[in-house]
């Protein structure tokens, strides 16, 4: 038998996964414990135009810029999306996240499910996974023992989750992740990176 | 937030999950290890008109059947396919997959690549993993070491090798059963499963 390259299984496409989901599911949590497994992934450093904290590392908690830098990037088009928080702006840059692809590996951004509804949309081939409380009760009780927000505050929140959870027709993947199984939760999103390595026909970045 | 149905994910859809590949890349031996491990599947047992051996159970090992309930299994297209083996008939009943499938079951069967992409025909929805070694020397290599045939059947065993290692673009997912990694490759199968489990689009099986 002849050694075909086309039938040589060894070298998975990598990855552009998204992880998203409506506000009080844990996206936030199940990213920072994947980050905490050491699984070898590179995680996508948003830049922003905010000054550095004394406790911020530049690269590893945002990648701060000049504001004249950030435009550039806009110009340029290299940022997946932006948006201006509180006065500062912020946004994932593209170009970190073809090199990392380059190098062979995946990589993991975390996004609102607007901002992944924009991935999609520029990134048809990424990877996203929409992570979920059980239910929309299950959501709003954890959106309410947050107890940091007003009652307007807390009312608008669950108004936003109610249509996010709506927006979970866009996605490829759903996760449940329930209240205490943080790491099941993480195992779960880790079974469907391995499975898409397995896929025949794999999801191709190109950016 | 009211519980609307549609976005409770508690209830997963049943699967019917099709595990094939060329001869010699060990899809009987990755089978056999999902029954000893217990995994909460639903074993397709084969019909066969061939009579009963001592040691062998009907509903376990084959179901048993007569030549006239055969062929009336083959009339009320009530066989996925079937095949005349050394003068026998054997083919895997639909009936029974249907019912597993309605308890809620994920469903396992085993087929060669031909097998395969015929329930694919009738079944687009099932799921199809490809068994496979690294490459096609190294399934000769597996071929080669079994010292089981005359020159002439293993010259046999191979080309047809050759050419079912070519249908892995008829597959959804491939997994490499490295020699002595069966473990591994088990857990990549469930791996698959779990993740399709997640599907937000899942494979809804009619039969």
């Amino acid at each position: 038998m002849t050694s075909d390259p086309d039938f040589d299984f060894h070298h998975p496409t990598p990855l552009l996964i998204v992880i998203s989901g409506p506000s009080g599911a844990g996206k936030d949590t199940v990213v920072q414990r994947m980050k905490e497994r050491g699984l070898p992934f590179h995680f996508v450093v948003t830049a922003t135009t905010r000054p550095k904290r004394a406790n911020e590392v530049n690269g590893k908690d945002y990648f701060f810029v000049s504001k004249e830098k950030f435009a550039r990037m806009i110009n340029e088009n290299e940022l997946f999306e932006y948006a201006l928080v509180y006065g500062d702006y912020k946004g994932p840059p593209k170009a970190q996240v073809r090199e990392a692809l380059a190098s062979g590996q995946d990589v993991v951004m975390r996004l609102d499910v607007q901002g992944a509804e924009t991935v999609q949309k520029l990134v048809p081939e990424a990877l996203l996974i929409f992570i979920t409380a059980e239910n929309g009760q299950e959501l709003e009780r954890r959106l309410r023992e947050r107890k940091t927000e007003t009652p307007a505050e807390l009312a608008l929140r669950i108004a936003t989750a109610r249509k996010e959870l709506k927006r979970v027709e866009a996605f490829d993947y759903v996760v449940i992740n329930s209240d205490d199984q943080i790491d099941q939760t993480v195992d779960m999103v880790k079974a469907i990176i391995d499975a898409e390595h397995c896929r025949v026909k794999p999801r191709k970045v190109t950016l």
